[in-house]
């Protein structure tokens, strides 16, 4: 297969990715990945305007040539280019895998709700040696390449549709036409750096949001570098998270394997 | 008129109250300011359990011998008390002014949905000495004691409804049954301690809110304390928002004299 790609939000240096060429080199020697040029580009906070990062993603999402289009990197910036991307995608994009998460969850969410490609959960392509030391990104080639189950995210042995957000971008997406229906699905959430009142606050217009009354379910991924505050929270996300699960009067399922952490497994969006 | 100050979501000191009902003495001696107990109360981050601070807000939103409820600080919290507070909110409720901003933008927005009230962003009953020297308090205290139009935010002199909050407190009610229907409103956000990435998400989920949709116009408050983030961002409060009505479709009208700052006029919910 052959793998592209792009940097909808902030770039990445050539050492990053000739680090997961070399990787894929070594495990899968047969497949290729290409990194579009525009990865490198700094402007100010992106890696370069909306509209060169809105024109590299179109390129390799409706070239037919690509099987899967792999995220470079989160930061902020992929909910700028929705309005450019979404009604411009063609045929070829259909047939592609897309994988990332944190930032990326804006073209996930939206690409999912339009039922374009195989959208997942999971590490970017620059996320060896940063958050990863190989195992993470061994799961995601292992899933684009082959749809090794071992990379997935272990409750979704169960069978239902589920899908996996960081929690702010979920948020930032509660009342927009970006979310997708989430009928039936589990929904998995991660967090990272952020204090504990704001988490709490996300997580309150997660329970009430009208969008998200139907899901059948949430797991909670690992919430990591919790920013302190004064005066301290009372509760830890677990608590935090069983009070608005019943709120919402949807059922808490415990524990997901997703994060900006190590163990960042694959969620594919829907049935895995 | 009698004025009754609860706490929904941080507490305040008596040298705050003390401070503040010094000050109605002086400039409004034939009227009254009763700080509820509750507003004293600490737990952890709170003012009082969430039933605690509940109890306080519906025992004076319910008391017939209250004129107006004005909120004492805000931090956060007042979100949680929502499903508690609005389904038992009685006559006596509506014939109430309500004012505060900031953390209390729930409410305000939740009471304006339901249309309980004259509903008021404005100065808290703790902001004496803190934000503010003496004005923007005189401000608050003008407007609910005797309908003193100086106090209002200047640009809402050509009579068109509208309504302000502060822009976190917005984002987090859009998609959720607590945000009103603001169809031909002017909307006022004003914004502090936040990087600059934050607000551009922020105004991004604004633009896209599909409940937003019909709003008459945007203005800008002050947006204070801006934390630094690396890269730095290249725009300017002002650009951002200019870019984010231009997609909304939405005119941008232009600043308003609202913020966590010196200068925050009252803006009351609707026309004015």
């Amino acid at each position: 297969m052959r793998i592209g790609v792009v940097a909808p939000a902030r770039s990445i240096r050539h050492e990053g990715s000739a680090r997961m060429a070399a990787l894929l080199a070594l495990t899968y020697p047969a497949h290729d990945i290409v990194f579009h040029p525009q990865c490198y580009l700094e402007e100010g906070h992106f890696a370069g305007s909306d509209d060169v990062r809105a024109n590299a993603f179109l390129e390799f999402a409706n070239d037919p040539g690509f099987d899967a289009i792999w995220f470079a990197r989160g930061g902020y910036g992929s909910n700028r280019i929705l309005t450019r991307v979404m009604p411009r995608l063609g045929p070829a994009a259909n047939h592609k895998t897309y994988m990332g998460f944190s930032d990326m969850g804006f073209l996930l969410g939206a690409l999912y709700a339009r039922r374009i490609g195989n959208v997942c959960h999971g590490p970017m392509a620059s996320s060896l040696g940063m958050n990863d030391a190989g195992e993470s990104t061994g799961w995601a080639l292992g899933w684009m390449i082959e749809r090794d189950r071992r990379a997935l995210e272990p409750s979704l042995a169960d069978g239902r549709p589920a899908v996996a957000f960081n929690l702010a971008i979920l948020s930032a997406m509660i009342g927009t036409p970006w979310l997708p229906d989430l009928t039936d699905h589990i929904l998995m959430i991660e967090e990272v750096g952020e204090p504990l009142y704001r988490i709490d606050r996300m997580l309150s217009q997660m329970a009430h949001a009208t969008q998200l009354k139907g899901i059948a379910g949430v797991r909670l991924g690992t919430i990591s570098d919790v920013v302190p505050n004064t005066p301290a929270f009372a509760e830890t996300p677990e608590q935090m998270i069983l009070r608005w699960c019943a709120e919402m009067r949807v059922p808490y399922l415990g524990r997901a394997q997703i994060g900006h952490v190590e163990q960042n497994r694959v969620v594919p969006f829907g049935v895995a």
